[in-house]
């Protein structure tokens, strides 16, 4: 049924779909239950060492035969600014209190940067493809993997990232519109330009010769017509998977998701000290007039893990990173391999009716 | 062409593209050749005097007999708050100097909000359609204009203004996205949910028996055929109207039109008092840290006033607002008539690939 067969060619795969890789929410159970869909499967592995790595990689390629991107991060590693950290937990203090918890962290990063040891293990794990998050690694890096043969994808929020990703020779370039959920990729600027899918799709079809991957706000075969209509190969989605079965985020988010009419997500750094869109609760209201004097990404992670933990376990949204994208009304209780289907007959449906 | 022709029934029109009204930019030149190329032509009508409206609406209908429509805010009256109004005059007083303009205009309203008096000369002139942004007028006003036979239109930003909208009696919906260019109709909460089109208008679909109108980041064939597959019956698109010979933005306003590529637009306040998407410019930079403390809606706008004109005529942008949404880049310099005909051609073009 896709006339558009770029993507499906690249990958490898039936359906120009991926799965976001969502660190923290993907399962290997879900990268498996989407590639055995006839889609891309993906791991968010921001925040795995490289043991965790080869065994959550190990453990999804026992489940699938098909198509497994491995996402990785590639911001700077953190500088550890002492003052920073000890205003900040100050402030977060009370918090440790009222949830009776009585240490909280060192200030330690949660999330690796990609280099050379996790090169090396993926190198070795030979997944299919890899998608890269704040840039890419260094070029020798990117080098290996494609001799390799392993694609690499990385996330573009501007005309000038995709440029410069494309010029770096990754071999599709996902745009990344501000209606994402979880964080957003840009790297060139130390600010969002906050520019939507609407807009920034065609914008960067327009720049680039590499296939584009259309992603945030699609959660429907509506979004993804909508996006093969604004010239995209493919789109990645990610909201739509957070409330499958597969999904290892808590009850209590997906229960936000599911009550949500995408009014009450905003983006924010308060979780880890990247921009990441979550929905809205006590610990953003109480912590956004600290925004611009976090430590650096991803020690905040670090600091909020054991409020988000216990939060979750007494089933509280008040302290959870109830990561979202804009499109999450329409989001539906399921699994991945129905949604999945669900998803390519709506696509169909809506391009029939658009002729 | 046109499959859905739930909008071209409803508004009388050949295409279903409404020209959107962009007080201070769109001209009744402009909303004629809309007009008279089968599209919705339209007039932003928030800055006038019952008297200048009646004279713009004659002037336009005497260039064309087809669909018309006004547009019009429905803000709050303004609070004239002394103390805040003279702070910002201490910070603005530089500007001035810089520019050579000697007198700060007063703090009085520039646009007005739609009452009596404007709902007579509407009813007078009896325009085919009327649109609203800031919500409604009163009740008994949406009532005598229905009475009337005008249709109105209205914009919502959320899935919650939209049903408000439906519940009031409105015709069509306008889901004016994040990405839009100018002020943002936002009005039953006094900040923005920034909910971009790709996923706000699929949400407001299912949400309203309404048509709805997908409105930011729509500047070509692709970004209609895409809002049409979301289940928009149609599009509302300003942006690119701006570089047509028919558009009365200054000249340094359209070449930073046609030199950006999306990713240096903001939302701000600073130059009326209400968000409005724009290029960022010297003004912007350096007032936007007392977004927080701007006397009221449009007080700014009268302030900001000579700063634009004195700018505008030195072919300078550092004070000029430059009114823009994030599809800028497919901006080109052309003519109503040709781009009409571009877009329903480009439209046509890519919905034969699609399928």
């Amino acid at each position: 049924m896709w006339k558009d067969k770029r993507l499906i060619e690249l990958l490898d795969i039936q359906h120009p779909i991926i799965q976001a890789p969502m660190a923290g929410a993907s399962t290997p159970q879900m990268a498996a239950a989407s590639a055995n869909a006839g889609c891309l499967g993906s791991l968010g592995c921001a925040m795995m060492s490289v043991e965790t790595y080869q065994e959550t990689y190990a453990k999804t390629r026992a489940l699938t035969n098909g198509a497994l991107n491995m996402n990785f991060f590639c911001h700077d590693e953190p500088t550890i600014d002492e003052k920073k950290v000890k205003q900040i937990k100050q402030v977060m203090a009370p918090f440790y209190q009222e949830l009776e918890i009585e240490n909280m962290p060192d200030a330690v990063p949660t999330h690796f940067p990609f280099g050379n040891d996790l090169a090396d293990a993926v190198l070795r794990t030979n997944p299919n493809i890899v998608s890269f998050h704040f840039g890419l690694p260094e070029q020798s890096i990117v080098e290996a993997l494609k001799d390799k043969g392993i694609l690499i994808l990385c996330s573009a929020t501007t005309v000038q990232e995709a440029k410069d990703l494309e010029a770096k020779g990754v071999d599709a370039i996902i745009a990344q519109g501000w209606e994402a959920g979880g964080h957003h990729g840009f790297y060139l600027k130390d600010k969002s330009a906050g520019i939507g899918t609407m807009a920034l799709v065609p914008q960067i079809v327009d720049a680039v010769k590499a296939p584009v991957i259309a992603a945030g706000g699609i959660a429907d075969g509506r979004g993804i017509a909508a996006c093969l209509a604004l010239g995209a190969a493919g789109v990645q989605i990610g909201t739509a998977f957070l409330t499958c079965e597969e999904s290892s985020v808590p009850q209590v988010h997906q229960q936000s998701l599911m009550q949500s009419d995408g009014s009450n997500t905003s983006l924010t750094k308060v979780f880890s000290g990247r921009p990441a869109r979550g929905i809205q609760n006590r610990y953003i209201q109480e912590m956004e007039r600290f925004e611009d004097s976090l430590p650096d990404f991803p020690l905040m992670n670090t600091l909020t893990g054991p409020l988000r933990k216990e939060s979750a376990a007494s089933h509280s949204p008040d302290f959870i990173a109830q990561w979202s994208g804009q499109a999450v009304g329409l989001n539906r209780k399921t699994n991945v391999g129905d949604l999945i289907e669900s998803l390519v007959e709506e696509t169909k449906s809506v391009l029939d009716k658009l002729v």
